[in-house]
């Protein structure tokens, strides 16, 4: 994976946990993924795929990450992560994922979005097909972490 | 979603496992997924993203049914869901959704495919952004049963 294609997902988080949640965040240091438990108790993934590129990205909060994020959002006190939380995962990683889309159109890529799902569960182990192609991106927020991974590369690298 | 999408996702399903893993398995009533538990411990999933349609696809084997049909395939006998178990399910996804890509052409649909990814864990839950618009296929082989998920609508429905 280009690592140019990082900043435009980094750059979407921002924009929409800022505008959407008030939630700012500190960027940690991005690692190629090694394929392990994924971070978070819940998981918003959404796959992508256009002509040249393919992938996927995903957002993986912990419990006081989201919980705050999302009460924020919406103004409510949620304490656990119930349906609205869940619900409000998959719309937040829909709209970062549309941002981040708007932000490599400006480099020239070209993806389109599938629909996104929303894990629940702890002991969550996600293998990506292509492990070397994903890079993961700690971020840490007040309240607690999450983590996004974002893997997208050449159609054609992919059919090799 | 248009139950006609369906069918293209089965029959794909049959060839495959037919082709690659001598596998044939009874189809069972079709439902409206309630967006609770996966079924199986190990779940591929794809996204599918086309300028008309978008959705996902995903595919949830049981234990016993997996280790039969990824045995009969490469030959070997494992008898726990290891990596090579998880990289077959991948594969498998990847291919069986490729194949109903070619048969949603044949009735005018063009999506595309995101990469697949694989979740472990028996006590998954994944919600569906469309719940409503997700078909539930329950199937089952002479070794264990699997369930075929399918998530595909128009995208200007989706963004109703």
């Amino acid at each position: 994976m280009n690592p140019e294609f990082i900043q435009p997902f980094i750059k979407a988080t921002v924009d929409v946990l800022h505008t959407m949640a008030s939630t700012q965040f500190e960027v940690g240091e991005i690692r190629r993924k090694d394929n392990g438990q994924l971070y978070g108790t819940v998981t918003g993934l959404i796959g992508l795929a256009g002509e040249n590129e393919l992938g996927n990205m995903c957002i993986s909060f912990d419990q006081p990450a989201i919980l705050a994020i999302v009460n924020r959002m919406i103004g409510e006190e949620h304490l656990t992560i119930n349906q609205d939380i869940v619900d409000a995962v998959g719309e937040l990683t829909n709209i970062i994922c549309g941002a981040a889309k708007k932000e490599l159109e400006d480099i020239g890529i070209q993806i389109d979005m599938a629909t996104p799902t929303v894990f629940l569960g702890s002991e969550l182990k996600l293998s990506q097909m292509a492990p070397n192609s994903t890079f993961s991106i700690p971020c840490r927020t007040n309240d607690g972490s999450f983590v996004i991974e974002v893997n997208l590369d050449k159609v054609a690298k992919r059919k090799s």
